[in-house]
């Protein structure tokens, strides 16, 4: 499956670059497939690696921290897979053109 | 910690009813304190108590469909409980008056 | 339509009560139809009294804060009306009995 | 401000390949900064810029289903320009290295 997240501590002011770089560092490190954009971070993998990953990078972030939100939207297909690329790729083959991203 | 979640499933057309029943009654039996509301269920428990009701919910839609969105609001506040109810009653002390909900 | 939306600013610290308050304050004095719960609000109207409602009440929380995250989502479904107490009876009747809400 | 958003209808089954491309057109025509991600699109702009876009989008999709969900989520941070680049290079800067996107 496919899984965007995003992961915000309340108590650190409107700068939270040192949180969500650790978060990064540990999203880098775990091996899965991630992508990430301005929002958030998309990763692959069965639901056990995603939430296990997630369940990490919220419990880093909740050490410094009195209260965070954490953010995930999973889309979750039968028979599919390498949708990180296949998504966007099947979108431009239908446009016959090539997108920002 | 407070979440909201929500499932839906992609190809069942526009009436979603009988598959979100089945994952009301998942909730409603599972005895974590939870509130319904019209775009949602809102659970409080802790990270692994919430996640696994999310994801037999997650996969008992998976079950009878192709394509499935999942999407997790997680709030996680320390040293707070019973913010189910506590957030709105704070809302209404603070305003002098009692809110929709 | 019925749209969920919630607005929290990032540099108020881990309590936010005081600006939910005075979005909620707003809302309430809207006129439309809303129902708040523990993580977010939802109101029915059109697109446009729902998103001018959520404009006024993200530009209240950016005049005191630098930076401010908005979620909303939409459920927008034809020839439906008075979703925000149908979809949850709807829910009740499919189950014969009542949820908490 | 930065917007991400998706726009799903839930009556034409799990592929929904042709909607999407016909909302990507739109958003590559708005001349709004954008990146498309496999999650959704990120655009940049004043709140009026992009929820004009959102909604001319949102009602394309409108025009051939029954029911559509739509989400959007902003950050809107004073003072901060060009974050579609900013904010993901600002990472790369503390983590020195350059991550996956």
């Amino acid at each position: 499956m496919l899984a965007q997240f995003s992961i915000v501590p309340l108590d650190k002011g409107a700068s939270v670059g040192s949180e969500v770089a650790r978060v990064l560092q540990i999203i880098d490190n775990s091996g899965l497939p991630y992508k990430l954009n301005p929002m958030g971070t998309v990763v692959e993998g069965s639901w056990d690696e995603v939430m296990e990953l997630i369940r990490t990078c919220h419990y880093e972030t909740v050490t410094g921290s009195d209260r965070v939100l954490t953010s995930i939207t999973i889309d979750d297909r039968k028979g599919m897979q390498n949708r990180m690329e296949g998504k966007i790729a099947s979108l431009e083959r239908r446009l016959h053109k090539s997108l920002r991203k």
